[in-house]
């Protein structure tokens, strides 16, 4: 069977596929900088993709049967593009390390931190208590509002509960019981969520119903001392509300690890958006880095690998996300 | 009966123990700058003292029944300046404060956060792992050692075991049971503690035997991947020690929030050692600001205006750490 590691975030795997695989499988790498014409002859061979991103810009693959995006979001893959029969499979293994940084990001608003670090480091007990400082903040007893209620959802709920926060959610599948959460309803609870929070974290996919869901309107929803969370996708937030939302202080602040503009071939560090967020002093923000942890490396690859050796074996893989149809008898 | 705030840190409460207070008390603010001959003839009839600092550099208390300290440690009272039958008192609260501060400092090392923040402000992608970035760690499954297993050491532990790490502890007391913990040992297991640990924290008090606990012999048992944590004492950890252990690169780094020189009248903005600390980048120091929490102050301060109604009421108060022997017979 082949397998093509489509795009660079997959080509740099290309060593951890080889040493978890099992099974004979030919492994092509496909690097963004390969010539057209082999990659057209090698997708035209696939019965197995891995990559971020697969659309009509790209070569067709006739005789694909799994395209395994490389993490867990699918919003770059055009699903129209697939041959018939063709399934989608999505990734985990992130979910930890996401939900670690979640809980920091809050820590860190909580507890004044970096300010305090700075200004210590330059000299001045100021922003010490026990020196006569501002009093600050504890992440006990906060409201802790979760759009989307997956796996990373799922991780942060799990953690807050030893913090003594009140956790409630809103999620596009609600399920029967809301657990060790306060609340849970469908997304058309946002409303009612924003206004509860004073922690708001973006954990749901990037799709046609998230796409801006927190817009202007929304921003003004959320109490001005609240704190936006996105580790989720950049375009959920709409990019100019969410730059004049804390520039204006519409809200306390946030922290951003996903973003509007990534590094590209033609312009390989541009800044993260149109609008100059590195100006902002109340943004935490983070090269989208959140999830990049060796531990979530070798977790999500070796169901990756896993996948594509069911399919290999003529099993059904794991995390199907969408199945083409096949064509009409 | 007469109630004496000693000192500024008390004194800056005297509002709150105000508004709290619902027996007849008699609360004098006795601040820094107060005449001697006024301190004397205050201290001369206070039955009760809220301080952090009592000893033979003041006038003596003879109807003293509650020294009662404004906070957890009582390191800076000469309990042999207190007449017959006094006891000392210490006070908690600040324990949510504290352990969510260790955790924070936790996740700050394992993410490389403050630097990834720093770097990307500036306009790099370098340290994000989606681009290519080095993957950076997770808290998961770490080993963190607590050296103490008190009010704080225990919330630590509590926290800690939802982020799934291995927790173990040294305590003067060790509990029958180690319940959620991996191992607990008497302070005799510090050697081994150290050598295990990813995260050694220092959670005991300050004392004869804790004075300069980890000197430079035990920050080499230490790995050298490993970070120290002290939100306890400055002078449990050796000064010239902690800063040799991290420029030498002899242990990874520290989260430091207690220190060995703080600001008084002479000098109100000393550096906080006499070792240029502020130097380091592989150290996270802030002003003595982890416990310093408004939740705190409201916590805190409850139990030590019940403490000194308690004394006024005749009964025994709470959190007794020493009684001044009774004169014999």
């Amino acid at each position: 069977m082949r397998l093509v590691l489509l795009g660079d975030l997959a080509c740099e795997q290309e060593a951890t596929v080889r040493r978890k695989l099992t099974t004979p499988v030919e492994v092509v790498p496909m690097p963004g900088s390969a010539p057209d014409a082999e990659r057209r002859a090698q997708l035209a061979e696939a019965r197995a993709i891995i990559t971020m991103r697969y659309d009509r810009s790209m070569p067709a693959a006739p005789k694909l049967e799994l395209l395994q995006v490389g993490g867990t979001g699918w919003d770059e893959i055009e699903v129209s593009w697939l041959p018939p029969g063709a399934v989608v499979c999505n990734a985990y293994g992130h979910e930890v390390a996401v939900a670690e940084y979640v809980v920091l990001g809050m820590l860190l608003w909580c507890t004044r931190l970096l300010e305090a670090e700075r200004s210590f480091r330059e000299g001045s007990w100021a922003l010490g208590g026990r020196t006569g400082g501002p009093l600050v903040d504890e992440l006990a007893g906060k409201t802790v509002g979760l759009i989307g209620y997956g796996h990373v959802g799922r991780e942060v709920a799990r953690r807050l509960e030893v913090f003594d926060t009140r956790v409630i959610a809103c999620a596009r599948r609600v399920p029967s019981s809301a657990g060790r959460i306060d609340w849970i309803r469908g997304m058309d609870g946002i409303d009612q969520l924003l206004a509860e929070s004073d922690f708001v974290v973006i954990a749901c996919g990037l799709g046609p119903q998230t796409h801006n869901l927190i817009d202007e309107r929304r921003f003004r929803l959320m109490q001005q001392s609240a704190v936006l969370i996105n580790i989720s996708r950049g375009a959920i937030v709409d990019e100019a509300a969410l730059y004049s939302a804390l520039r204006d202080r519409v809200i306390r602040g946030a922290v951003i690890d996903t973003w509007y503009r990534y590094p590209t071939a033609d312009d390989p560090k541009p800044r993260p958006s149109r609008f100059p967020f590195h100006e902002l002093p109340n943004l935490i923000m983070t090269p989208h880095s959140a999830a990049w942890t060796t531990g979530m490396i070798e977790r999500r690859w070796s169901a990756i690998v896993a996948n594509v050796e069911r399919v290999a074996r003529g099993l059904t893989p794991a995390n199907i996300v969408y199945r083409a149809p096949e064509l009409a008898g």
